[in-house]
């Protein structure tokens, strides 16, 4: 039986979503609805031949989503609202309570409502989405899929920061990761496309859009990464710092007198490849200011490929060796220059890429010879949320329905 | 001709010193001087073959330097004052100004006073000591050694952080680097052991001990270290977390209140094997309580090497491969069980350790067949301080006085 599910990513001001055709994985329709909360408001629906485009005054995220549903049907993308058969919606944080994706109760959304501690910003808002989905479809069965799940197979010394102790055992201060969708499904779609699998893999996934992360993928488990307690820390990102000397921040603080909240806006939106280049946030503006001549822009573009690199370097020190290094995300799935700088110089780990295949953006673009294999997975974060509603919501569903 | 060399530390409340006889580089006397300003200082001075210790009060470091030469002649030590050739000073902080060590002038002194503003802690201390001993030892030249020099030689990518770029132009916030002395006296000492030029040698260094850094050494250069800004970051140590994620001092600060002073203090002196085992900062402490069954203590030692595995992969990947990992510091030097835990399970990269030439702290400690020497070096770094003096002070002033 084939199922329309309905994959949602709510913002503070936005709403992002997909229905698919289930189990086929296809996209039936897409869109964004922005500005949510303004006069002007934006609606963009897009199926494989038709987009249609509205502005109009749009309360919140109730009116958003009750617009969104009765679009659909006007549009005849659905004949009645219980064609949509399951709703997953993306949420922040999952923290130490949810290691997979979950079923959605009253009980599960108290607790997602709880770990809004360690998400402020994300973890709200991904609650008000899943409440008014409730409301406007109360008999279908609803999946939270936790950026956060796939890192909490992490051991404790790739979790625990040398803190005092009671950071973590009181008030949850440790590394959880994100991106865990995004990197749990490009590895398995690499083993399917490899014919290899999971568990005979060592792998690094980078992760490379406007935020990044990598993680280290071994025998199909996330055993590091590099987003920690927040998606601000790893590697360099658009407007995120990553990592940098703890100190410099009461340093800064005391300096310009600056307030938490103050330092908290300086690491996640005036930095990364915006703070060095001066340019701008976008990987591709900084390499046309660089190909122009901008030293800073093209400093910019070295930071980010080394910080990576160094990321990689601690990576195998852990795994014990690379079997692929797989790259995904805005960045990672169009930027041969990227890959390029920061697959130079690594022959003596067997790794080599083929400018050509990389050009080209090859599913796997290493030379004939090396040992490592170097990937380019494009990643599906709704089909990923879709196959999660279907084998936790509507396989036990069926199983209830079907006599034993 | 012989000269004796004076090597001084000076602290906040304490002297530490060692008179060399140079070239030989044998120490004729050392000792320390604590509580500095209390009625309970201490003063203690040891030669090869006999030890005074004294508690007096002490009001200041103008007292400490003048009893302490007052002892040298009492204990005939030295004659007179103008035995002592030349004085070396350890310097915490260079910024980019010194590339080297420098020999003490009105300007440089201007430049390592104005330095401060980097390192509030230290440099105005360092100052206090390169004063007192000019007023004391007025004919004496004097130079500064920079715990930050060795460093000056990385590359941008190596010592610029992603923040806006005004933080390094306007307030010279980036990656300096600390225990430069240490990580370029023991580099040149292992070259001359194995009688390889360090122009053809790839290291990565490990200077563990209370403080903690990690060096990648490159033909004799620094080309990247773990300790950035402050003396803070990179590895965890004995009291300092080393790197976390950043935005965690802005979520205790709002959660706790905390102001940017109690945040140092977190970061500098509640954190690392102390804050992780609740035991000690002291690893033989903590190593102790981890045979005794203490978890938190076990996860100490685990994190403490995991992080430094981390390091060297990353350092690794900087170099194109690895020649000599090396060990120094008071745990580097004598823990075979923390070089133990950082060297297992890295057959892949074609090292190994024989345990039981690192049961006895043998200066080489790699297996036989092993590609990458794996070394442990005791450090010295008054020996390094006299011989900068005697190459920066004492040789200029013999150029002098020589006829061309």
């Amino acid at each position: 039986m084939s199922h329309k599910i309905m994959a949602i990513n709510a913002g503070s001001s936005s709403l992002k979503f997909q229905l698919l055709a289930m189990p086929q994985g296809t996209a039936i329709c897409q869109g964004l609805i922005e500005r949510i909360g303004m006069v002007n408001a934006q609606v963009t629906i897009k199926t494989p031949t038709q987009k249609w485009q509205e502005t109009l005054p749009m309360a919140d995220h109730r009116e958003a989503v009750a617009l969104l549903l009765e679009k659909l049907i006007d549009y005849q993308i659905i004949n009645a609202l219980n064609d949509i058969t399951g709703v997953g919606h993306r949420v922040a944080h999952g923290g130490e309570s949810f290691k997979d994706s979950a079923l959605i109760t009253d009980e599960t959304l108290a607790q997602i409502e709880h770990l809004a501690e360690l998400a402020p910003l994300h973890n709200p808002v991904n609650v008000i989405g899943i409440k008014v989905f409730r409301q406007l479809l109360p008999n279908t069965p609803s999946v939270a899929v936790f950026d956060t799940a796939f890192h909490q197979t992490l051991d404790e010394p790739a979790y625990i920061y040398p803190l005092p102790w009671r950071y973590y055992a009181e008030l949850g201060i440790r590394r959880y990761g994100f991106h865990g969708t995004s990197h749990k499904y490009v590895s398995a779609t690499l083993a399917e496309k490899l014919g290899v699998p999971l568990s005979a893999l060592r792998i690094v996934c980078c992760h490379l859009g406007n935020g990044s992360s990598i993680c280290a993928i071994k025998g199909g488990q996330s055993v590091n990464t590099s987003m920690g307690f927040t998606p601000q820390s790893g590697v360099m990102m658009g407007t995120r710092s990553g990592d940098i000397d703890p100190s410099i921040l009461p340093w800064i603080a005391q300096r310009e007198g600056k307030t938490p909240q103050q330092l908290n806006h300086l690491l996640n939106n005036e930095s990364g490849l915006l703070g060095v280049s001066g340019i701008s946030s976008d990987y591709r503006d900084v390499e046309q200011a660089a190909d122009s001549g901008n030293r800073q822009a093209a400093l910019a573009l070295t930071l980010f490929a080394e910080r990576i690199r160094a990321t990689i370097g601690s990576y195998i020190m852990q795994m014990g060796g690379l079997d692929v290094l797989l790259f995904t995300g805005g960045i990672g799935e169009n930027s041969s220059r990227a890959r390029s700088a920061i697959c130079h110089n690594l022959h003596f780990l067997g790794l080599a890429i083929d400018e050509e295949k990389n050009q080209r953006n090859s599913t796997f673009i290493q030379t004939d010879n090396a040992m490592v294999k170097v990937a380019v997975i494009n990643t599906n974060e709704e089909l990923m949320i879709a196959q999660d509603v279907m084998r936790i919501a509507l396989t036990e569903t069926a199983a209830f329905c079907v006599p034993a």
